[in-house]
């Protein structure tokens, strides 16, 4: 990455100025390439995990919840936050898989490690593609109030493209999985 | 959406706990569908734009940038912050195209409204596909350090499925051009 020493900052120092419930918040001191000194504003986050499960019929499982913050009834791929920093992706992906859809797979392959909002926030979450899907008994937490749904991939790559899945790391899901499935070699 | 109604939670108040930069957090006191009451933390954000550029040899633009609060030179399609909350997202786009290409766009089709991660930001990114492209001088801010990149639309599938863009919003509008210009109807 030599020939992009002109795109980069440095990170000086960083101090938390609000210690959240998930959230952290932080100031980032930063020289710019110019020299400049300046200072970000960053969201902390510990990371989190999500699951496109497709089973053997081209089906995926959605999870509809209401997002009061977002103020949204969303339609999301199975998905949480890690339990601790540094637990590995993979592991989170399974047992939020299991705990929200009751579903197991005997696959599950990396698929990518997305940034939520890199402009100003920590966040990533390994996405995987859950197959060989069998049915078992769901886990949810008391306070947890979802329905599972199933419908056809391509019926969820609908509700993409006409607005109606919003959430970023769904939409990523949802087109990446139809993209390696389904998808025409997108290189030509 | 009267069947979804044990789904539903009810915002009770919200009060601001941080007021930063370009984000604030707010608890946010909820009643949950059983009844039960908890407190969510809200990270505030008033909200952006961003623009997927396709030319008419089927080329995209996107922007090398360098995140230090990731700790990512990313590869993202434009976009930026709302001037001023409720500034129509449609302005923001031609706006921040201009800024960061100094292309002008024909047409500008609005693609979705993304949230990025629903959970607990209240950020919402207005995507449109930009065509009809004509080259004109860019206006970068002092401190902003950009690099424009032209390459195929199929490439820019290929970086997002060998994870190498990573932010949600690219992938989000990358995939979702790729979808609407070229993929096979998803509806069979």
């Amino acid at each position: 990455m030599s020939n992009d020493q002109h795109l980069l900052s440095t990170t000086l120092s960083q101090e938390t100025v609000y210690n959240g419930m998930i959230i952290d918040v932080a100031h980032v001191h930063i020289q710019l390439p110019n020299g400049n000194k300046t200072t970000y504003e960053a969201v902390l986050h510990k990371g989190a995990a999500a699951v496109v499960p497709v089973d053997d019929e081209d089906n995926i499982y959605l999870v509809k919840q209401h997002r009061p913050v977002a103020d949204l009834l969303s339609l999301e791929i199975p998905a949480g936050k890690l339990d601790y920093i540094g637990e590995p992706h993979i592991r989170c992906a399974e047992r939020e898989l299991q705990e929200e859809t009751g579903l197991r797979c005997e696959q599950l392959e990396h698929l990518t490690d997305l940034v939520t909002t890199p402009a100003f926030c920590t966040e990533v979450i390994g996405m995987f593609l859950a197959t060989g899907l069998s049915q078992h008994e769901n886990h949810l937490d008391d306070d947890e109030f979802i329905d599972v749904i199933k419908m056809p991939l391509s019926e969820a790559v609908n509700l993409v493209m006409t607005g109606q899945i919003r959430d970023s790391k769904t939409i990523a899901g949802v087109l990446m999985a139809w993209q390696k499935l389904h998808g025409p070699k997108a290189s030509i």
